[in-house]
């Protein structure tokens, strides 16, 4: 293993661990100090990759917005509208079940929303949204459809990180969402002549 | 007027002060003395309805959770499935169009959040969803059925509340929004045998 791989591995665990926590304690409630603690490092060693909370918590979230990014960029790729949405609804659902103890942890605590929202603001934030919703229901949507993807979107979101599916395992719940999905936005195909 | 409905009155005038300002400044940036002065009366005349802020923020969210008690109760009266599935959904998106403010407030401020957690917490919380679901998916729902419900219920909510639609007049944003509700709640409706 080299340094940098080794950095790597470090950084990541640091960040799984600050996961952990701030599912358990919020992310107010979570100090620096208990994440070493936890980590099994000091605090230096801490700080060595991350300066605040608030950076830790940026980094939490940040591969998951990417994705989110990469998904939507992928699905625009798509020869069909009806590909386009296939590819991101699924990678959407997938994204959610693979991510669902941050996305439990965004809809309650008001400390990572703080965080998530000022690094996912205008123009990024608005972009991937407007992204998000042209790839599901074409350039300027009728309102009928921006709210079908609006309830979709929210909704597939917030149910997939509910904490009562959290004994549901992976492909169970990826099936039921992509199910819900599906019934949703099959509406928004353009209809066949 | 009597002395009553003139307390009525002016409690009636502070909630919907309140929850404009709540709106403009979230919970945590309103004081009772900005409530007071936007009202044009003394912080002595607030303190006389609510001795503090939280006290106002339940008081801003109760009638809405009351509501929503009231229409599940009308729905389990009604004689078969489709009728109580009707009766809720068509009554829970009423509710959320004419409180689409204080959906929106919840759904972006953390200070509201907190207070109507508390007052929503279990068992009466608990007991509202159990039951909200049990009135659209029945007794003991398969899981899908209760994705389904849940994402509806939040998905309705958040895009209900989303101030992109701020200009969207009552009739049309309801009715799209149960068209949204129909087309996934249809399908929950007991098959014909």
């Amino acid at each position: 293993m080299t340094a940098s791989t080794a950095a790597n591995a470090t950084r990541s665990r640091l960040l799984d661990t600050a996961l952990k926590l701030f599912c358990e304690h919020g992310v107010e409630g979570t100090s620096l100090q208990m994440i070493a603690d936890e980590l099994g490092v000091t605090k230096a060693a801490v700080y060595y990759y991350f300066k605040t909370k608030d950076e830790i918590a940026e980094a939490v979230a940040a591969p998951t917005l990417h994705e989110l990014e990469q998904i939507i960029e992928a699905a625009r790729t798509k020869p069909s509208r009806a590909a386009q949405i296939d590819h991101a609804l699924s990678g959407f659902v997938a994204l959610i079940v693979r991510q669902r103890l941050l996305l439990g942890l965004y809809n309650s605590d008001p400390g990572i929303r703080r965080v998530v929202n000022r690094s996912f603001a205008a123009p990024r934030g608005e972009d991937l949204r407007t992204r998000m919703r042209t790839v599901l229901a074409g350039d300027n949507p009728g309102l009928g459809d921006a709210i079908t993807v609006h309830v979709v979107f929210t909704g597939l979101a917030i149910a997939g990180g509910a904490p009562e599916y959290a004994s549901v395992d992976d492909d169970t719940l990826r099936h039921h969402l992509l199910a819900v999905g599906r019934r949703l936005l099959g509406e928004l195909r353009p209809k066949r002549r």
